[in-house]
């Protein structure tokens, strides 16, 4: 006998999303992902959080100081969003305004990235777990030092109940099906992956040539 | 004391074989494992289906535009099997055509490759989960863009109670005994193995000569 | 329904430090870690858990012999902690002294770190997770042979519970927030993150320039 | 409250070590360890286990084919042991002969190493945790074809019970307190550690000159 | 006594760029470099040719079979730019339009960047060499299959002569000094090096607050 | 002043295709390259050999003992050519016949590859140089013990005058127009370069619809 | 018969060391080299100049803009040093003081490093040998943006007759002799090397012993 | 027209083999070859010197102090070598009785390993080529660092003529003909290449079965 799970299925009606200090002082510190594809996958959630209107919540710790200010991307593709700069607490949990600002979302599933992933994204995400959320981790829009904090903290936050999954899952796992919107969800696609903006451009000149 | 597990052992006469999205487009995407290797996994994947007679369901997603056909050895390998060309769910189980097709196998174990792993492969084997199936996804003929992507899959698959195989075990999971056909078993490694191929040559070379 | 799990948080009040076998002669067996990386990342948890006055426990196996010294710097850095040097067990909870330091302290979180991770880490971690302690390894203060040892011992200690964290996921839990001590924190993190030190002295010298 | 765990020690009077399939041949395929540093383990894992006078028991698949013979240096540690060359079964618990051997040695801790991980380790360490014994898969004597393959196997019989560990962790988890034989397991050390040996060396130069 | 060396220094007045068969479909061959990364390489040179106003000569090979059409941001960077479709020669050097397009600049230091490394930049940055030009191989923004592909070209292309660069060392080299146009080299790098673009935003945000 | 190179460009009517101990037992000392994608480039290099009627030679050591006979796939495609089992010399270049046998096509460019790099193709590419010879290593053709016996091996051949190529740079160099024959070259690309068939594929599809 | 090389041999009496643009900003753009390793390798060629008594000079580029500062441990090391800070000119050998200070040291040996490799390194030393100097690159004290750019730095800097050395080297090779003073290299190696230190201090602690 | 290039070919007559610093606490810091390998590559070379019987010239540095002792294998190996323990040079060239003793041995091809590369075995080879001997730098029995030292010291004799050669290439060249003596080199081969014992023994198995 096999005891089935329930699938924890992402659904754009219950989810919201969590974007927790891309300062630019702090991306500094971010080495287990490439500048170039780093910045591109953290564009990339922020265009599905925007595409799935999805409500987004921002925070920030310290942008006044060495931290640096919120990456400016982000404050123009949310300018309406809720923006929670924290005056000291590391896990954004600990702060109220940040907590309020989630609940009254009204949703039961969080998306979240940060930087750096084993304080910034795993200190929510335990917390939220602790208090009955469904947590999805991207971790390809989460940054740290190295492999090896890298790796802990997903241990960590997997053990807890977290699921691992990265922007591109999350888009398709919202998306559902492609005859929602052929071109909304393939145009996200083209502007965060080359190669499918690649094989859309040949087809496309193919398919001009009929 | 010990809680004893039961071993979810692939039985041949238990398992079917789902393919999902091995499009000719799609794998430009794949990144985490080298092409030469790749190809060589999921068609090794496709041969062992048949040397095993398992039932086998292949699915695409839009064929017509830049995903691009199947993989036409798949196409060529199985042409009788059940082929659902989805016309726009991600998630393949979406697709009630596609769950019918499965459950008209009347087996409980499925083995499941495709590209993307942590979409095409991870969503439906939540899903099957979700039923009651036991799931093997085999890791080396499912693949993403990167280690990230792949690590964040596996992670999500096992914690809901996949198994991660490769096709060499699934292989030898099923076969069982050797005695059961040594020709048959060996010409299936030798053909993807090559370090197995060069064994049997120097082998045959010595035994010729005796 | 989701089951939540307990937040098992680090608290500066209920937590002490291992340090096990960190020695002049075993840490030339760790090749997990580059050398200057792995002496930052182990004297940064030195510091912290002065820092935090967490109680600290030394202990060393066989120190006149080729396993080496205690490194000098964690002597100078707790002057007065319990020090054990064990006289032969190799797994310190053998020790009792090594226990009785333990429980002394009332804590019942206990920050593991040492040489090398499967034996002298894992081997007290999981006789604390049996005693019923929470156990936090910091894994990047620990080292061992290769990436082998340390993803098995990894596997080990998080399968018996253990949490995986490294010294600046440590360091954060326990602070809480910032406005407790912003210099402390501060100084603490500029010693021993070079990235981190550059970001405040560019934030120095324009600060001193308005 | 945390739910305490049981620490699955092994014991030396509890274990029996299972050697699976290190032939000639078969060594050609695995490529997720270096060839010297592999058959340094293997050795090291053969020598503790005479060390500890733990039953050992050998077992191989089709040593007059491809797969070629037992490596020799495993023959001549164990000329004694229970020697099991399989008719065919893969999976060497399938083998009515290898299970009634290791049941007559009593043991219920069984520590597996063999080639390739995924299957000829895999499929008898589950076998073993569904008839209720506790598995210790020694990971770095253990080889395969490549890092997907070796992940893929770790994770699927972690899941299912097995723990991970290496060959020097079960040494010092077995002598448990260097008193037992200092020499003794120096030797095994020296002989099997290079940079151990060095530190020895080191040390002896030093002490002669006193 | 030391053979002074004659430094080849690159002069925007001396410098012209060619781009050989960046297109849509030869990019899915491109695996040394990342995908985003490659990308964002190709369109800082492209960038820095049309900032530092360096004629710029563009070539593709059959655009209308699976090799795909050009890149389209690079033809729209440079829409008045010699464009030359070859009808067959592999080796662009081999087409008559292609050198006289070249030689109608006047230019003799060639900036060479295309896909793949060691036949469309290595073949005519060889056959230009052995012209008298002075070639400069940008490194970065040219990919290929693997990195013993890329590694033999560029010992094929250093040992003739070729100067290996990257396009950020091309943009310095051509400026020489900042003063020239602070604000422009500024965006460029902001534009194309991410960890460049948040130094820039965490400044301005200081020099804001003053 | 540029001295200006001579580009040593291959010629397929100056060149000859030297292929030295590709044999079955050999091959499993070759571990910086996966055993798929090696096999598959020596078979590239074989196939081009062919296509380009380029005549080869064939050589081993000792075919009867552990190295092992020649790969058949090799033995296969050139079933007329040139063999020459050599009774005993390391260096290839040593013994007369197989001097002979290139002297006897009077070819001046020598494509060579082999196991293992920094022997078998090293000591004949060294000699041939030193006879006048231009010399053209097919790196990934060749293949050796790990990546610092490979890089020694390169640089030894280069700093003697060979010139590092791939096999697919051979090809190109030697077919020099498309329009030679664009089916003949299309085949050998999509028969040893998955992506390559794979555009080729998705452009098929498409050119059918129209 | 072999034609012999000179030797260039670093002199104390002959060498000056430049160090170019270690600024607090630009490091955040080195990513070759991790940054406690990094942060080590220029504190200790710095440490090893003043104990060499080298004369060194510094110089930055635009201290007041986001490059930001010099690291402050330089500054403090050779509080004295000739400092330039450039108003614009990218190489800084363009720069007239920069010249005028090194040509005022009298010597002919320069040994440079700086942020980045590619190009505050790169050019100065290209200028440098062009001028008639010996260069000597310490290349672990000098850090780019990743791999490529690295080597293709090192490419253009070896072929144009820079010699690749890193600060161990440097120290060694000015040395000459330990007997010059053994402590003072002694202390000099034991604070940048923690490897070196564990052999002092248990090399010490059996000494103090007898 | 091709210039060629002398073969500079190693000759059991010519050549003397130098053995530099292989001491048990310089072992510790060698981290760019793993610790069971790099041993298995320095006892290889002085197998095989013994072999061929070349002249070999043992130096150390401070054995008395935390350096260690040379490695008691090589001692062992080499009982009536001339071993000089050098006072205090750094380079083991510049002891008057290192040089003599090479020059005592009358070769003129000198193949050189130490630890660590850039210094032991770079110094002795640039003092050798100046002074016109024949160098042959065995990179797999040298160890250092990492691999920026690494390649750095590479570049660096390398572009000073020095040929990088491993202890394999070295002994084949140097055996010319398997004719001279099958079973000795075979012998050396088996002890110290896994992969090729294995293939000698799975070879004799089959041979006695004739």
């Amino acid at each position: 006998m096999t005891m089935s799970k329930t699938y924890k299925r992402l659904d754009k009606d219950q989810a919201a999303v969590l974007l927790v200090d891309h300062q630019t002082g702090l991306l500094s510190l971010v080495r287990d992902i490439d500048p170039d594809k780093f910045k591109n996958n953290v564009l990339a959630l922020a265009d599905l959080a925007r595409y799935f209107k999805l409500p987004t919540i921002l925070t920030t710790s310290f942008e006044d100081g060495p931290n640096g200010p919120l990456v400016p991307e982000l404050k123009a593709t949310f300018p309406d969003a809720p923006f929670i700069p924290r005056p000291g607490q590391i896990n954004a949990w600990d702060n109220e305004d940040f907590v309020k600002a989630i609940k009254a979302t009204g949703k039961k599933q969080l998306i979240i990235a940060g930087v750096v992933t084993e304080v910034c994204v795993a200190f929510p995400a335990l917390s939220a777990l602790a208090e009955g959320f469904d947590v999805f981790v991207v971790t390809d829009a989460s940054g740290t030092f190295n492999e090896i904090t890298r790796h802990s903290a997903w241990d960590r936050m997997s053990a807890a109940g977290a699921q691992l999954m990265t922007w591109f899952g999350v888009a398709c796992e919202l998306h559902r099906d492609w005859r929602n919107d052929v071109e909304g969800l393939g145009t996200l696609f083209a502007n965060h992956i080359p190669d499918y903006r690649n094989l859309m451009t040949s087809y496309s000149m193919l398919a001009l040539k009929k």
